[in-house]
């Protein structure tokens, strides 16, 4: 059974320094996550310091959501140096399949820095996996949504990437998969209030970026426990928001106020995790 | 009269795909907005992903707020390509008439890409009207409040602005007007709280560029719909905030949430607009 | 005894603009903390653009946290028209020690610049008065915590360093120093859930920018005022929080809401601040 309790005192026990190259869309929301979850994040992209500030940080994490010739060479900077120091690496390629460079980005950036973790939709992990895509925009299409029905097509089609990768693959949506080829969990937490708001994905990211480098023996463990303890907070956020009757700017606040208050107070609830 | 419900209905059966160059002060509070209008926001500002992302997307929003070398270069990128495709433009000219830049890459912008609808305050656009200001910062300056005693001589001025480009035009403050150069509404809607907070006029700029996607054919209507709705989103979270005793950044929150409760649920009041 | 509601009623009188180069992280929770404190934020950073907008400004506020190539050029740009113009100028060394080229930047700034204030933690504030550092990414260590036992030791450090700079030094953390190497303040306000939130520091930068705008002659009384007084808010925001079993996101938000509502409504407590 997946511990989710033991990786969030692992990563307060150590308190990871988390440097992030991402978006500037949702890093405002990503550094409160992150915070919340006990680590410490840092924002660099520039090519000359993210290879400066990656060195002191514990894990790496790239967000490919607004990027940009400058930043992409910041992205490769630092995730070379990353590689040297054999810090954990994490890639979330949002909108890929969506335009031609950020897949074409994304694959350069899976070759060179070589990730423990790529976390995405189905439809960018499937644009990545194929080289082709229904992505539109940053947001999964609505042929890639995860159900019983489709759930052993599409946990096999993600265990041969991630074979092919070496790393673990995660696809989140109404089901979460993560798998390393080998292993895998099917997370069963979550909301759809989570698809109403920016930066779910990102932010989720984040969170694994801080749990792999507060336990990086068992990348994939500590990826779905940081899936399940983000969903988890997603159904307590959404029955707070509801409870008073607020919206979806009000549940982006809760969602980060639930896990800064489970991160800090408890957890100890069984989640819905199936593994195989 | 104005059938607000009837875009918000518009909006929620395409689900448009909003395609973003923006400032990266309100971007996170324009995303969230702009999900809770019922579409979908997508930001890029590179010039050659923003080229490729607005193919697949429905509108063009361009809000040159932070504007810099590199991002012009994609704002010009994506318009002309979203110009090409017919897509629906919409321009938000932060800050015109508070410096040179500004003001002059707004004129080209209007030039090059043919927008759909210009949305600013009263001082930016006759900045551009005029091609000089008053503008202090990215407030209206004191002296371009409208009243009603000054409303009609503002709306001849902007109907002859939007004739001169054969566009829409709106300026937004305490009363809100919008013309195409034939028809116009002024808006009565909104609340004091709203310039409080960074973001106002940009949240409202993305809800426009919602609204318009989903109505092409009604550009007009649909962009005074957007205010109105907007506005009444405004002063209901303003009421909100008041009754819990809680300042602007809560208010922020309400705001955003009284849309994506409007927006789901209901809106059927009457909205104060009188059209000429 | 220092009196914060004078500086308060000087911000509400002036409205100063207060022009902002800053990271891409925090900067949304910067703008509408600034406007909270009752003064109007305007961000722009492109090498061209900032030159300008600083021309109608009342102060230029600089900070590193997420510095690039390009807006170094504009943070040099701005800042050398800012200092020909005799606007007030601070500074927020974010992260210096942690990487070379923070550090580097943050020292040529300081030369050519010119700064009114320089304001960071512990940690940066020796780094840059030793051209060394324990810097772990954006966070003081935990070496730099100052408590009652070493607060005369860092004071004299401080003054020191503020002498050889000939402006005002502001390290602030469980107790805030700030001095202008003759008088000193110590300050026993704010609440460690400060700590819980990105952007604590930068906001806090927000509102010298917005104080010593408004009160230009008596800078350092000014920075002493603006710390007390948003420490002040982050007590009652912790309260209001905890009292609603919040957590770390909305107690951000409440951060704002309480400059805003002191800000408009009162503020007559004595703070809690040494003089020496």
């Amino acid at each position: 059974m997946l511990d989710v309790r033991k990786y969030i005192d692992a990563v307060h026990a150590k308190t990871p320094l988390v440097h992030f190259i991402t978006n500037y869309v949702t890093v405002r929301d990503v550094a409160n996550m992150t915070i919340a979850s006990g680590s410490s994040p840092i924002m660099s992209d520039d090519v000359i310091d993210a290879a400066q500030i990656t060195r002191v940080a514990d894990s790496l994490v790239i967000n490919i959501g607004t990027l940009n010739e400058r930043t992409i060479d910041g992205m490769f900077a630092a995730g070379r140096e990353a590689r040297k120091l054999d810090h954990i690496r994490i890639f979330d390629p949002v909108g890929a399949g969506a335009a031609e460079l950020r897949t074409e980005t994304s694959l350069r950036l899976i070759d060179e820095v070589g990730f423990h973790v790529v976390r995405g939709n189905v439809s960018e992990i499937k644009a990545l996996a194929l080289g082709s895509a229904d992505t539109k925009g940053v947001d999964a299409s609505v042929a890639d949504v995860v159900t019983d029905e489709n759930l052993g097509e599409l946990l096999a089609f993600m265990k041969e990437y991630a074979r092919s990768l070496g790393c673990v693959v995660a696809a989140t949506g109404a089901i979460d998969l993560v798998t390393d080829g080998e292993h895998s969990f099917a997370i069963r937490e979550g909301h759809p209030m989570m698809g109403r708001i920016t930066g779910s994905g990102c932010m989720l990211t984040g969170i694994i970026g801080a749990f792999t480098a507060a336990a990086p023996d068992v990348v994939l463990e500590a990826t779905a426990a940081a899936i399940a303890f983000y969903g988890r907070a997603g159904s307590r956020a959404a029955a707070k928001s509801e409870e008073l009757g607020h919206g979806s700017a009000s549940f982006a606040n809760y969602l980060i106020d639930e896990v800064d208050l489970m991160a800090a107070d408890f957890f100890d609830a069984e989640v819905l995790v199936d593994e195989y």
